[in-house]
């Protein structure tokens, strides 16, 4: 591994970033082709899952593929799906070598990817920049690995953890830059997702605002009764999909409702005092889902950490204080010991306009 | 002013911030002897306030402060005090020019320094990184301009703004890089304030530990009725002054406990549910502090909070939730309008260790 083959597996990951929440069932990956330390082709999962990665940098390089090294996020495809498979387009292009940062944990490809192209005589490197890459695919990783999507979970508060004030007021604690950001986040996940009692109290919209994902993330709204406010999310079906998760007592007359607006309804069974989480997390999982971002509430927010279901927490803390009778950003935890609090590890930390962002995953 | 001014102004800032915590009364000043473009001398005011900055380059100078520039970080003082005028000090010594960052409010000063070294033929700049020198002397500013000191106020809490489980549990949220951190900060205050609440249920000894400021900075605990736990307090009087504060009903036993131990005691008037704050740091300003760290707790900072006399605060924020049930960092603050709560402007943002450290100033 040399510096210069670090360095078009960087360029790779870079390109593989700009599939995230665009590509879901599929991974979002990355390809670079190089000849003679030049790069002749480059590639990443287009929006909807295909064409792949290694089929759009093939078709970029044309002949100039042929002795050249491909550098790509995640092991090449062998199985034939609705593509033919991409170890086979590398092949037949005439690639000499390949340099790849994960084996793909799919079992339809599981190592028969690079065993396919060694067959043919292909030089292989595995494993380049392998921690980068898992946590650049910690979606599809998680699906695969976990049968849930990955879920990072928002919070937008004060100073002092706040989300609003005691009569409710919480537009705006953050900052105009901090919003746009918000919604930048949105498009880079596969779906927005938030309890009942958010929906109801600010019947946001959750679609992306302030420019076009080329694929809109999927709406999820999880409400054991279906009782929603109504006008603008059924108004606004056409621009994102709309999936509510409900328990096993929501009324005909609202699942009718939602179902003839073309929204999706998802039966959950109920666990203790509300909808069983683990089970929505599968449910999403096995729709396609790999990343999920959660902008709460409070209570549903805290539901999912109890439940241990929070992979990364996103937070914008702005500079002000609201005090302990201000809304709380996080419901309760039901915590005895501080040894039992859910940790997470510093991710990225930045200015953000007047706030401040930070990123923390869960920690092992 | 040319960039070699800038450079040598901004040593002296350096200089002066040293003497931050160890030098109440006094402002902490720095200065620099510059001959020829080489450094000939440098001082900053030394524990306790004196000697001054000046006096400390210029005896490091000697003869070489013959022709010299000095740039100092506040007006040099015009008054005869317990030493001789520094202004004095710097005609006397053949200095030919001086570079100053900021006019001295103190009314025994105020323009009078500049003036003297101008009526014995020195020219005088003033002004230069005036905004850079006004932050730095925050706490001998507010003093002055005020009549009460500098306050900040520290919250280390979760990700979600709490600084222990609902059981109590405290010990502990952020690491040891923080803690460590926090008794640095301790060491460049003057004092360190907790509320009698903090008081009862932590029994903190307040004193700077990890290392030996030449002044350990005043524990100020400011408690209504002077209940408080006593062993910890009472033993540790050698080691760092305790200055008392508390209300008109305070037991006269508790007053004589504590007078005979040689802690001050400090009486307040009351104001609504609890002691006068604003009282309270008029107080303190009379006794000569110009920077106080407030520790908490809760109820206390909310309460300063309220009366609008937190100039800063100081965050630190660990990777963990603790949920609604754990206890607030602040209290009730009573906001009805998001517009209504206190906006702070952040300064500074930085890792430590796995935590974050943030710190803000009160927006204007």
């Amino acid at each position: 591994m040399s510096s210069t083959d670090q360095r078009f597996m960087a360029l790779a990951l870079s390109l593989a970033a700009r599939g995230l929440g665009q590509v879901w069932p599929n991974p979002a990956v990355g390809c670079v082709l190089v000849k003679d330390g030049r790069i002749v082709g480059r590639g990443w999962t287009q929006p909807g899952g295909r064409p792949h990665a290694e089929r759009r940098a093939l078709d970029q390089a044309g002949d100039a593929a042929r002795g050249a090294t491909a550098y790509v996020t995640l092991e090449p495809c062998a199985h034939h799906g609705q593509t033919p498979p991409c170890a086979e387009g590398l092949i037949a292009a005439g690639v000499t070598r390949v340099v790849s940062a994960l084996t793909d944990p799919d079992p339809r490809v599981a190592g028969k990817g690079h065993a396919m192209l060694r067959a043919a005589g292909i030089t292989v490197t595995e494993g380049l920049m392998e921690a980068e890459a898992r946590a650049l695919q910690c979606g599809f990783l998680s699906r695969i690995e976990r049968a849930r999507p990955w879920l990072a979970l928002k919070l937008a508060t004060s100073f002092d953890g706040r989300i609003a004030t005691a009569s409710g007021e919480s537009q705006w604690i953050t900052g105009p830059e901090a919003r746009a950001r918000v919604h930048a986040l949105r498009a880079r996940f596969d779906a927005v997702m938030v309890g009942g009692g958010t929906a109801r109290a600010d019947d946001p919209l959750l679609t992306v605002r302030g420019f076009t994902p080329a694929r809109p993330p999927v709406r999820i709204v999880v409400a054991s009764d279906l009782d929603l406010p109504r006008d603008r999310l059924a108004a606004s079906l056409d621009q994102a999909p709309l999936w509510l998760c409900h328990g096993p007592n929501a009324p005909a007359e609202a699942q009718d409702f939602w179902h003839a607006r073309g929204a999706a309804l998802i039966a959950l069974p109920r666990s203790g005092t509300g909808l069983d989480t683990q089970a929505l997390m599968e449910a999403l999982g096995a729709r396609g889902l790999t990343r999920v971002f959660c902008e709460g509430g409070g209570q549903f927010g805290a539901t999912l950490l109890r439940a241990g279901l929070v992979d990364e927490l996103i937070g914008f803390t702005a500079g002000l204080a609201l005090g302990a009778d201000g809304r709380p950003a996080l419901g309760d935890l039901g915590l005895s010991r501080l040894a039992d609090a859910p940790r997470f590890t510093l991710q990225e930390l930045s200015r953000i306009g007047p706030d401040i962002l930070h990123r923390w995953r869960r920690a092992p």
